[in-house]
């Protein structure tokens, strides 16, 4: 059975308090999904997307797309659905699967052109998952800055929303913004896609040549997955923090350039997944404080 | 000044009363983002993306994607970004920007080539956004069938709870779910990507022999985009229902198809934003009994 859901530790503020805590996370994995198709004597093979799925029914994840992408119209034109190439990682995971139609079942050569992720030959078989997507040579991030009081993470939510009153609210849009460690607001951004509206803030910012971000935090209303922290990563901002959910994947790729990753900002507590270390919460500075001698 | 958010007439369901009413929606619209580079005696260009976003900052927009994507790494390598192809439609909407590399930049060709959506050389520019993304040929869903009756609808959050209590809750997943006309749950599927949970609903009924799936309705936690709405049409779904907003997009998709669209079902309400004539409110039911002279 594959897995689902993942377990990690992190650490929990609320009120102040900062305690180390168990957390399940929503498995993000890529799902490279391949054709196969043409008469007998010429099979042909092409990779026609990747995209981010959490495990479990990718035979019917990868049916679903080409049906409705109108690659496949009937159930009858598919021969059948395997996993290919080796399982990847400790997890033996099953990441590409291949759809191989029968040979006289006619595709619609056109459309596989349209629309599609392309991939190298390669893809994300046989290789991590991490390594696979192609993050690479990004700058580092600064160690342990910038440091951000706990309650400036608390005050977050609040001060988004009085920003986003300037906007229309059409309960429809996702919502992106650049804090500075001291909780000022300096950019918002609002699109339909929330991959977008982070795009939006750091394209303005490097065009107004200001990047790295290094003194920055990121806030944004939805979930985080693998691309958001990619984006903030090679954006060089150090903090991302969501009123949402994170990915397993999203916390596996913040750790590994550790990014301080934060998620369910909301009704004043927080989780962080990595990197703790870049926020102050109350108790610790208590603790500081005795240790010192006050 | 770009439409960010675009009026729309629906009809309010609220405790068994229907009216109609007007609501604003966030503006969905594809963008084609277009690379031209190389040295100045042999200019490239190549269409590398579309992302369906909310009109405005586009050009920051597109320098932010590619810097995400380490095809630009310097604000310094981008000549220039304009808006390419004549305006689109009646609002004049600019759908594509090319963004000129300087002569003298590196282009890592190889990830040009790597998890970005192809287009043919078309693409958006000078269509219709809906005539461009190429949803063609569909067949009809059936006219005003299923009926549903307004309550029903209004039970669809709970019932879907119900459902996930048996899954891992991760507070990151999206759902997806088929119901019949009547309100029984007959699939449920949850995913970190919607897409994907639709694929996974539509990918097990396409390999059971059971599309068009005529009879049903399909339920989304989230918000629902123009790619629900097409995947909906393609599997024959007369009825889409969401917890969350629709896009306009969304909107005038399902207007095309004749699909009945429905957003914001919570709390004992819900909005149709198309073809209401599938959903029997009380109210109605009182008028035609009323009519006919009970």
């Amino acid at each position: 059975m594959e897995q689902r859901t993942a377990d990690v530790t992190m650490f929990r503020f609320r009120q102040g308090e900062c305690a180390p805590s168990h957390d399940k996370l929503a498995v993000e994995e890529p799902l490279e999904i391949r054709l196969e198709y043409g008469p007998a004597e010429a099979r042909a093979r092409k990779s026609i997307s990747i995209t981010m799925r959490t495990p479990g029914d990718d035979f019917a994840l990868a049916a679903g797309f080409l049906f409705s992408e109108q690659i496949v119209r009937h159930s009858e034109q598919i021969a059948h659905i395997r996993y290919c190439g080796p399982p990847v990682g400790a997890q033996r995971l099953r990441n590409t699967v291949r759809v191989a139609l029968r040979p006289d079942a006619a595709v619609a050569l056109d459309r596989l052109e349209r629309h599609f992720y392309t991939t190298s030959s390669c893809g994300v078989c046989g290789k991590s998952s991490i390594e696979a997507l192609g993050l690479t040579a990004c700058p580092s991030l600064p160690v342990n800055a910038p440091l951000v009081p706990s309650a400036v993470i608390h005050q977050l939510p609040e001060r988004l929303r009085a920003a986003q009153e300037l906007f229309e609210q059409t309960g429809g849009l996702h919502a992106a913004a650049l804090f500075s460690a001291d909780g000022a607001l300096k950019l918002l951004r609002e699109d339909v896609g929330r991959h977008n509206a982070v795009d939006k803030l750091v394209g303005t910012q490097l065009l107004a040549g200001k990047l790295p971000l290094h003194e920055c935090l990121l806030f944004v209303s939805g979930r985080t997955c693998f691309e958001l922290v990619q984006k903030a990563v090679v954006a060089g901002i150090p903090i991302l923090a969501a009123v949402g959910a994170p990915s397993s994947l999203a916390v596996a790729l913040a750790e590994e350039h550790q990014l301080t990753l934060i998620g369910f900002v909301r009704d004043q507590r927080f989780n962080v997944y990595s990197c703790p270390s870049r926020i102050r919460s109350e108790s610790a500075l208590h603790e500081y404080g005795g240790q010192h001698g006050r």
